[in-house]
């Protein structure tokens, strides 16, 4: 048998197995531990289960906690499987069997189930901040560039004229649609699951609108057996809102890279943010933009992962459970990184010219010069044939003065409009 | 070459491949087409491109396709590629030239599009309405057996004490979850994207507001580069919602057919919700259970689907867009079935009679037990010791009498405090 | 309730839901249940269960619906559930009660799992042949144009001189690398699964390897619980190697898109390939390849539909198993199309002239550069630091004269190894 | 900007943006890399541009690196971005300039790209090894319990006889089909990227055939795009593999979950494979199962993260490629575990004796008591009513003496025979 080949005891490995890199991962809900387990001491105190200097001392020993966890002195050893009973010995080592009532009436399950819920919903909103901001200088940078001529491409064929302005502001409305889904994981994370226990609820007369309150969820989630089904389900909406952000900004990254191909020629960088090659002294290549794309690439894979770690399981806790929060917790540091680092690099973008008068461009405005004999008084079929047939025989001269009047158009991008649009 | 084999010819062979299945997919759109050129001939009007004649009869001929796509008369002949070139083709050949016009300042994604979104939105609503029914009828399930024991289970091991009461209602709650979801997808698709053209908007002085007010869009979607990106971003959205509440119906027909099993024994249904064997004459199998099991795990999948179809193109319509919708609509008029029929059985649902004395489930009772000696002045750790003795040692009496009180526990559901939660 | 709003019975309504697409799909392993059902009369002769006489009979109905399946009459009508149920029942009518004896020692489960072993391993091989003749189609296609210069990009910057033939040959023998995975899903259902029964094998006296060998599989798959479970875990392994291929054929249809683009301007395809736009009159849109691209998406999809609908059920056949046929078979017929109609198109390839002169190249060449400067004795330090130079200041001149020689290589393509290495 | 908040800089924030975890994922292919620089040393001296001497240096050199990376000494520390630098530091500090002229001819992707190459083709055969050592275990306990009665399920109810034997054997058989993929796996790595540079080869006359001997390839990938093309390719189809075997494995722990369920009861596991509870006594709770399943389907779950990197990208190297071979790795460390910790627990399991009298199992014999009737003369139809009847009015007496006697049923398990398809 290999196990012990490398002189490992089975006992070792298995428990190496089974805690995983929980240690690690559980740096991240520290401080959402510590949050809960006051809110559950002063409710403990309330209906009388802790003295009032119980109660004093543990929320003593765990301020003591908070602030290593916030200096950075916090680290869980190698002795201990989790946060949580990390935090549960160093109370009892600092305030003997007073340390260990802190857990009346709360499973493990009920711990972490409440610690993620804390963290998701912190930095779900700080994902929606970062958002916004983004959301904020795309609107700038349409602001700036609206005059600034793009093709516009469908099926990768120069098709009609587009703008920077354009180009921009439609990456920030398309984020909008981005929030509803963040509002909607935000609101599923902000129901108190706490006193679910180890999911069917405790016989200890526990006051769960009190413990909401304290830690300012917005509402319980009641029934105990839905609470700890979130597990998985809560990651499973998170991962698909963070994976719709992803996929915008991945797309986004994509047309960035294209435009940075000499082929295309529309944007550049500074070299900061571009990369040379250790073999072609020319290159300066898009290496942020495309680690920007791959990582939101594998975050919207993440959904796939949080649904077949949970599907066709039974109701009730399993602890298949317990690999959900590492790749999760993983994406939210790494968005956050994506959104300021795209944020920052985009306000450093050099928007070149684009030559508008190659020939390569010159089709772009068929549409426009049709229309205009459309208004003229022409039926399309007769309008469409003529520039068709000055396309075919060369004699066709591009008509470039057509104002575009409609909402949303080049030359109208109602820019205050869609920043009115992001949601509260 | 293979292709010429069986008499077809290639351009016969490269016509079907893309066309595809649309003629069938469709039939379902038809509606929502009509309705958007409905809107978009009042604006043409209004803008003056139209006479108030042609207006008139662009209507009329319009009402005439309403009427036979709703008795169910409309069908799209094998000479037409789209439910688009059908009615073009129906208008031209009933009106004339005036059924051309109908067509000006738009194009063929515009119309897909904004159909599309009709479509979506539509049936959201349908979905969303469905799943409150279902939602009420699981905490009237909820109240009727909520004093019926039903043993709680984590690891799959009995564990607590739980009840039939607290299992329905929990899955109801879980989908208020899922409506956030779907609540973001209408919020998604309520955006009037129609205006947007090939993606860059139309040189014609089009009134967009006047197409949204037309259409009941909350908003439009004003960027016309971000509405053509709706494209597959609406469908992310969409079966990431679809995804969530198949998700919660997935596990509960899991339950249920883990239920049914006779080592559980917990629930049965009627004999026309089962399904006998051609070879084992005692059989009573849960198909329908198994079948919105599986179906609702392949509209889990689609997500997949959506998002591999438009990852990692840069902006600007690509034809692959075409392929989205086949299994959107799929789902959507899959999901509806679901509903209807998990309802409609779940109202069937045989509650059976767990004999909790039994031997199986003895230990159900050993945390109450043990919260009782807390409560009488005993350690955790002391009490935990005295009832874990007693497990060991054969001398366990388990102690059924317990109330739980806190809020969400078997005896304290909390029925209307969560169909309160329920989003307007 | 809405499900008798519409005149349809709960009956009539579960019906539907549980029968789903079966007959329309089931067309496609008609043929295929025909040939395990002689297989199997046969055996059943062998063990005394049928005389010679009821075989000869059943032998003569089954040639009866081979002939209409062969000739496109044979139709599953609505009353019957499936195409087992459709040929049951017609024999029963000809025959009478010798009809029926045909099932002894048989369920359906059964009939369906050895009909897909047929019909997947049928239809694989035409996959893989089809794989074999696009393969020497890009090899020929590779020879041709084995001295056209292509620049070859990473991080799509102008990057190293490529060549056509590299660029056709490099997707042939990627297709190695799927026919790997091809060739692992043949042995995988090459694999006799009949007498399963309903997964727990028979207690009549049946005879596996005569089967085997009447129906030509390589070998048995002995265990029944195995065999059993070989639903969706065939599909599984069967969506991962067409999985491969369609990747493979995507990013070669992506490249194609972008080469087709003015920006590029690489290749291009005659009329018949190509779709105008109904408003641009210019346009001359790649829809073929990039359907070939959403519909090869598409089918990568397909494993996490596999996947999630299996995934997590116990052992023992479960009803979602009927829903893994639908979308697997329509993956096959759509792979072939897909085959055929890139292997059709990629023949009518214009390749054309590209302007390696053009400013947009001439860094293509500078490693080139370099190399001589290290093959003349510089060390690669130097010999960068002076080519940089020159690109900076300007005076950098292209060495388009560098022979490459090694395997593989340009100029040294290697198209016979290539195609000695596919798979015999 | 937040960027700034923490003290961090920009530039050392994008740094860390662009390095990711690329100092600890490689210390698992630094081996590797020391494998192909001395390959590729030879190489360079065997076509004239390292000289004798300068051969022995380098060879000495990455002996001294190869015992470090042995002994576990080696590590990349902060200043090098991956390991590629780190050796190629280490080599210029001991050698001096020629510690430089080993990466003459290649560049950093094609160090990555062969070094991904031998990590995976060894740690391929590690799995397949270890699945072999799991297989044969398997085997050995269903010898061992082929004569233990197991009711046999389908849709979760009570079926047909089966047996231990049948089913650990079930599990066994299915692995072949596993290895089948890690087969075409293994063939897809084994073949010789190195000589691709930058995807599209060198001008220095590199002997590419030699160094696919030195490191012992099967072949070479020839042509050097579809060398570069294998980064995803690759690593999408070592996922199949590794997921199709996960996928066994996962379903495996699932049965073994639900059996050591109280109400199913047919399996149990020693103390140290089992888990109490922090709150219920009596708990023995199956972590150790619920673990692998849950890895198991996080590594199922690795695919879709594999193609939505890689998909739709256009040929030539892209930085996002970077990303894949971190969870990759990931994934081959946890599932050596899994393959090791499953094959030590399934030799621990406990079967129990299942009461195959007892009123719950009865109706397990019914298809034998049937087939006994039709293999006296009776119809199918006949028997079927009869025993039908005596499960209905209660007079069914179970035949529980019928002896199964095709291959692969519970008296004939035809253990060689499924030992012997074991592919070589």
């Amino acid at each position: 048998m290999k196990l012990w080949d490398k002189g490992i005891s089975i006992d070792k490995k298995i428990e190496q197995f089974t805690v995983g890199n929980d240690r690690e991962i559980d740096i991240h809900i520290a401080k959402y531990d510590v949050i809960a387990s006051k809110a559950h001491a002063k409710m403990l105190h309330k209906i009388g289960i802790l003295t009032t200097i119980e109660l004093e001392q543990l929320l003593g020993g765990l301020q003591v906690l908070e602030n290593e966890i916030k200096s950075g002195e916090f680290v869980i050893d190698a002795q201990f499987e989790d946060v949580h009973s990390k935090i549960e010995y160093d109370l009892t080592a600092t305030l003997g069997d007073v340390g260990k009532k802190i857990h009346t009436a709360r499973s493990r399950n009920d711990q972490v189930l409440v610690a993620c819920h804390l963290y998701y919903k912190e930095n779900l909103n700080i994902v929606r901040e970062k958002t916004k901001a983004l959301f904020d200088t795309l609107l700038e940078q349409a602001e700036t560039y609206k005059d600034k001529v793009l093709p516009g491409y469908t099926h990768l064929q120069v098709a009609m004229p587009s703008s920077f302005g354009l180009w921009f502001s439609a990456y920030a409305e398309l984020m909008i649609d981005d929030v509803f889904l963040l509002d909607a994981a935000i609101k599923t994370v902000d129901q108190n699951p706490l006193g679910s226990a180890a999911g069917y609820g405790s016989s200890f007369p526990i006051d769960r609108e009190f413990t909401t309150q304290e830690m300012a969820f917005s509402t319980l989630k009641y029934n105990v057996v839905a609470a700890q089904m979130g597990r998985g389900k809560n990651e499973r909406t998170i991962s698909a809102a963070l994976g719709s952000l992803a996929n915008t900004m991945a797309r986004f990254a994509m047309d960035i890279c294209l435009y940075m191909s000499q082929n295309f020629g529309f944007v550049s960088f500074p070299d900061e943010l571009t990369t040379g090659s250790s073999i072609m002294p020319h290159k300066k290549n898009p290496d942020v933009f495309e680690l920007i794309r791959g990582k939101c690439n594998k975050i919207q894979a993440l959904q796939s992962e949080m649904v077949l770690i949970t599907n066709n399981l039974p109701s009730g806790y399993h602890r298949d459970y317990q690999l959900l929060k590492e790749n999760m917790i993983a994406a939210f540091e790494e968005i956050k990184d994506i959104l300021d680092i795209f944020n920052y690099s985009i306000q450093q973008v050099i928007v070149k010219d684009v030559d508008i008068n190659s020939d390569l461009y010159k089709y772009l405005f068929t549409v426009d010069n049709i229309n205009t004999l459309v208004m003229e008084g022409q039926t399309f079929r007769e309008a469409y044939q003529k520039i068709g047939g000055q396309v075919q025989d060369g004699t066709y001269v591009p008509d470039m003065s057509k104002h575009h009047t409609h909402e949303g158009s080049i030359h109208n991008l109602c820019l205050d409009k869609i920043r009115n649009k992001f949601p509260e």
